[in-house]
């Protein structure tokens, strides 16, 4: 079991990157950022967690991902090794990555 | 500082739902979803818990919420008061909600 603290604020940043892929490929693409994620994201400075998402209907990959801050983000993108697997997984599917902060954060009352 | 428990599996399902707004709509897109999460969504039967993300460069809003099971999520869009608020939020934005299941959590090695 795993635990994530989540605080509204400006940091750590959030990318949220959601993938569309034909039917079939959802577990190849999962396996691809499965692998992206162990072997090149989680050493680089400033990661902090990314939870991997299948959409039940099949049709999307969602990667929900905390950074310490933008400019940890952006270093990333620009590491050759990172690119290997962006290109990859570029090959699979359409995606739209964005970053952002937490606006606010709502649970079920107290029962 | 609110935590939320993640764990690879189909239950409870996360809605992750990224809106597109045009820009100076960002914070009146917040507003109207912490307002309808905290009249309706979160008292609705399986609400778990719902995080409202910003984008930094203004342009998106992203609903990241887990709800119990998929019943209880399609429940509340047939509640009435539910569909009022998701009306008010087209006429702000486009959007594009999915169901998923976590595929898979990882975590910065410990140092």
């Amino acid at each position: 079991m795993a635990h994530t603290t989540i605080r509204p604020g400006a940091e750590p940043v959030t990318l949220i990157n959601v993938f569309t892929v034909e039917p079939g490929v959802q577990q190849q693409l999962v396996d691809l950022l499965d692998e992206a994620t162990e072997q090149v994201m989680r050493h680089r400075p400033g990661f902090v967690s990314a939870n991997i998402h299948a959409s039940l209907d099949g049709t999307r990959v969602a990667n929900y991902a905390q950074w310490r801050r933008e400019g940890d983000f952006e270093a990333m993108l620009a590491d050759p090794q990172a690119q290997v697997h962006m290109r990859a997984a570029a090959a699979l599917a359409t995606f739209e990555p964005a970053l952002y902060r937490v606006a606010s954060v709502h649970h079920t009352p107290e029962r």
